[in-house]
């Protein structure tokens, strides 16, 4: 099997290659090859024996698709975007990669046309989303994003279904929620104080908490995040039907909740390290996020998320911290 | 006010275009100009005293839209589409007029760049929709289209809705229901026996009837369908709001129903000329078809269609047949 993966230098990129590469295959399949793309050069995977690529590329320069899937790559992860605050300050630079670049990636493959019929795993955002919604969104909502990613993401749905209705190649579209908690240090996405307000206090830091402890949102952590794809990669077209844009699985919890996790896992010397400072400005693009999700159709296909926050801030120790954090 | 109509020479667009002059304003504003475009140089409108452009384009040619636009239309109609069976046999051509054409098309008036921020009408058609689905779609249900003609206006309206957003023009989508009784000779449109049973009969003449008279769908009359675009084109951006894509509102009845509205209003001999010749083919496409929706936002905005298919045929009578039919 070779499997090729666009985005693979971002965080879950760099996830999803590690535990592809710790399998050694997919789906019963051994893994023979990885073709790792990224605007900037992945770093190379350890322990791996096969044959590795590994390119950077910008997937919105003419024939930069054509090339990557011209040695008929079994398995594509398209994980590459510009991110939504990005998105939104460079509209035509947002159009160009999270548009264009999935549209040529598509009619690339599919002007392959000797039959070749990959299975394409695109991730999608919640971002497809716009409020007001229900409390708990259902499968069958409708998608007005409110940010030209969101858009970029919906088309890039619909592309991905009449593209795998048609035949050209065997596509599943995953909306990941909220990825917590995300390694690394604090950045300035208005989510990130969801992560920081566990990270950091783990690493005998000090958080900010920008918003009241009622606030409820959609949590997956990054571990499960790979297992969406890994499981979105195996499953049969059939299973998936023509409705290939699939909300997964999440857990809809209060920051208050993730507080309480944190002390029940640290202690309440850690759990201090959280400092309230409201910014009413992440206040109000918050509200307007979305909190919880019915992903039945998920569920019925198999898919799993954690089940508590403990389980995320377990997860999040043993991957990243080595199973310690500064008490 | 000067009116750009892109799809001029269509029915639909014919019919706007007669009542836009009629009327000889819109929104309290005099037409001083008309910009009649399709893909043949569309006809002159009889009795228009203002400056009149017909112009034979294809929407798809670089630069096209940008010619269109550089006048500064202040209200732009855009109806013209690849239609849905020759969408499905041309990918590309489907591709290239009804997401390339549209894109470009908003594009073009997005770089204008100077403050310019015309209302765009764009129809859009209930194909964004795909079964299976409840008895009664509501306003928020997912588009999940099984054609490629549904997935490009679906594409087109996450793109109206975006550039809306974002200030570029004041959009608004209207999906349009099936429209009937459609003027001239029968076409092979899967869903032309919907008209061609009133029509035919009325004009003297056999109709095949391929479906059974249970069958249930969604219409509006052409007459009904020139009124969602006036009302369109004059509602306020504040009262659409974000979400910009409205299923118009319609007449759900069975085959069964348009059969007695045909017989109350031109008596048995007419009804009689209907022949009952099932057609396995059509009746699977037509099983795959929505048959009611609940639209309550285009209500509330304003939009109204026929209550009931007496009075779809008598628009029809009146409009088409000058006040008579062959008894």
């Amino acid at each position: 099997m070779h499997v090729l993966i666009i985005g693979a230098a971002g965080m879950v990129g760099r996830k999803l290659t590690d535990a592809l590469v710790a399998d050694g295959g997919i789906g019963g399949q051994a893994i023979e090859r990885l073709t790792l793309v990224d605007v900037i050069e992945p770093s190379a995977p350890a322990g791996f024996t096969g044959r590795v690529d590994r390119i950077a590329a910008d997937l919105s320069t003419p024939g930069t698709s054509a090339k990557l899937v011209a040695d008929r790559p079994g398995m594509i992860f398209h994980l590459a975007a510009i991110v939504s605050g990005e998105a939104e300050a460079d509209f035509d630079k947002g159009y160009r990669i999270n548009l264009d670049g999935t549209r040529e990636l598509f009619d690339a493959i599919r002007l392959i046309g000797d039959g070749y019929k990959p299975r394409i795993v695109f991730t999608s955002s919640i971002a497809v989303f716009g409020s007001p919604f229900p409390q708990t969104i259902p499968d069958e909502f409708f998608t007005t994003p409110l940010t030209s990613y969101g858009t970029q993401k919906a088309i890039g749905e619909l592309l991905l279904s009449d593209y795998s209705r048609r035949g050209f190649f065997d596509g599943i579209a995953i909306r990941l929620p909220t990825i917590c908690v995300r390694p690394g240090r604090p950045n300035k996405a208005a989510s990130g104080f969801f992560s920081n307000i566990i990270r950091e206090p783990l690493n005998g830091e000090e958080a900010v908490l920008p918003v009241s402890e009622s606030v409820r949102h959609w949590f997956a952590s990054p571990r499960a995040a790979v297992g969406f794809l890994k499981d979105a990669a195996t499953l049969s077209g059939d299973a998936i039907g023509p409705r290939r844009a699939i909300s997964m699985p999440g857990l809809s919890c209060t920051v208050g909740d993730e507080i309480e996790a944190l002390t029940r896992i640290a202690g309440p010397n850690v759990a201090a390290r959280i400092k309230r400072v409201p910014d009413p400005v992440i206040i109000k693009i918050v509200d307007g996020w979305a909190t919880n999700f019915d992903t039945r159709r998920a569920h019925e296909l198999g898919f799993r998320a954690e089940k508590n926050f403990d389980e995320i801030i377990r997860a999040h120790i043993e991957d990243e911290l080595g199973g310690t954090f500064v008490a």
